[in-house]
């Protein structure tokens, strides 16, 4: 697990640019969603194919503007100085299938990684306006706000999220993970990236997903574990820039590790 | 199925009356959503619970005084007069699971049934301000305007959305369900009735589920339909006030019948 008490702090000039990133993106993401079917049909990419790429466009022009050394690693549209020490890592619409469907829990990412190490999260919903952002020295917030986790340590009192069953089945471990919804209190799934921000405000106490790509999942420790939880890879090593895409966010680092316990019979 | 084109056209009366059953829901609603966590444990009984009664109260009160010998069935205090050939079906928060994580796509559903058959339906969700209206003799509508599915026929192009992959294996159904998913283009969970709304809308094409009480299922219908789509239990019959709580809820009335063909097979 990355610890959010290590003595990098967050410049504030990387979360002023944070928050320029997702102010920039939501007035696209707004315009692609849930675009009338004629146009849908009309068109020779999807909607949200056109936002992805228009987002990520202006997100990274306003990252080379402020930031002309930083690295950028998008989804759309790859790597540019990946040797750099900071990265940008985005996604511009993270939950493509919830967007497609009208769904509005999609959201815009955005992390900061320092030495491969995410440091800067945002989590951003456009349609509902609603953002959670985490920095290493910083609490982690919900619309400015400091927020906290449940704090829940037991898997039996656990709310889970994952975005979707199959997403195990795809790692050989669906088995292991029929274990963890056995062993906790509920489960539901269709989160995608939201689950984690209920998770950081403590409306949710755990989420475990596989599969997932740096852009993904890097955005996603800092703000959980800026509100009192614990993040990690199912082996229990901390997410870098080159994990797995296994993922165990928990509302606290005893829910982390039992529910790893339980992953890793 | 249910036929919108059958000869009853509801009164702009109980159309009134069900926008005014919502617009009393979404105060209550709102005020109970994310309360905090102090607030949630110092208290005898959960948000839900009692945002739940106290909607219903409100509701059931606006019926009294406009309809007095109109039945109710709501989902926290029963039956009232149910032998009136009119029922006014309610669930004050339907999506419990999605409340109490803080999930903003629960669902306020008001219904009305004539003769046992449902005729109007409404589902309010309360954050975000949405409304999707059916009611026979009248188009569907989101946001008061109207509203056509996609029309979607073919299983192999549709989205299917269900609440849970576990409410089949309660009916025994699960291998049932595996091969519609199998056939289906992509399937999406944790919609509740919010997945209704999308599919009426034209951004979802098939909503199948099981496990449901009459307050879950008898506003969808109206709203389906009066949309283009076709909605039926799981034999193909029309939906009524006292159906086994399956639902197949498609796009056009070729996709009822395949995804039918495909539980049944």
């Amino acid at each position: 697990m990355t610890d959010p008490s290590a003595d990098f702090v967050v410049p504030e000039a990387w979360l002023d640019l944070a928050h320029a990133l997702a102010d920039a993106a939501r007035p696209v993401a707004r315009r692609y969603f849930r675009q009338p079917l004629e146009i849908i049909a009309k068109a020779d990419e999807s909607p949200v194919t056109i936002a992805d790429r228009e987002i990520e466009q202006a997100m990274r022009a306003l990252i080379e503007a402020r930031f002309p050394d930083h690295g950028i690693f998008g989804e759309e549209f790859g790597r540019t100085r990946e040797d750099a020490p900071v990265q940008w890592v985005l996604d511009p619409i993270d939950g493509t299938q919830a967007f497609i469907t009208g769904m509005p829990i999609f959201g815009t990412l955005i992390a900061a990684c320092y030495q491969g190490r995410p440091v800067l999260g945002v989590v951003d919903q456009p349609i509902l306006e609603e953002r959670w952002v985490g920095a290493a020295g910083h609490p982690s917030t919900f619309q400015g706000a400091p927020i906290h986790t449940s704090g829940c340590a037991d898997p039996g009192g656990a709310t889970l999220y994952s975005t979707h069953p199959d997403m195990f089945a795809g790692l050989g471990r669906a088995e292991d993970y029929g274990r963890l919804t056995a062993a906790v209190k509920r489960t539901r799934f269709g989160g995608d990236c939201y689950a984690y921000g209920l998770l950081a405000s403590g409306w949710a106490d755990l989420v475990v997903e596989a599969m997932l790509q740096p852009y993904d999942y890097c955005a996603l420790g800092p703000i959980v574990e800026g509100a009192g939880g614990a993040v990690s890879d199912w082996a229990g090593d901390p997410l870098t820039i080159t994990s797995d895409g296994t993922v165990v966010a928990a509302a606290s680092p005893a829910l982390n590790v039992a529910a790893r316990g339980l992953l890793n019979r």
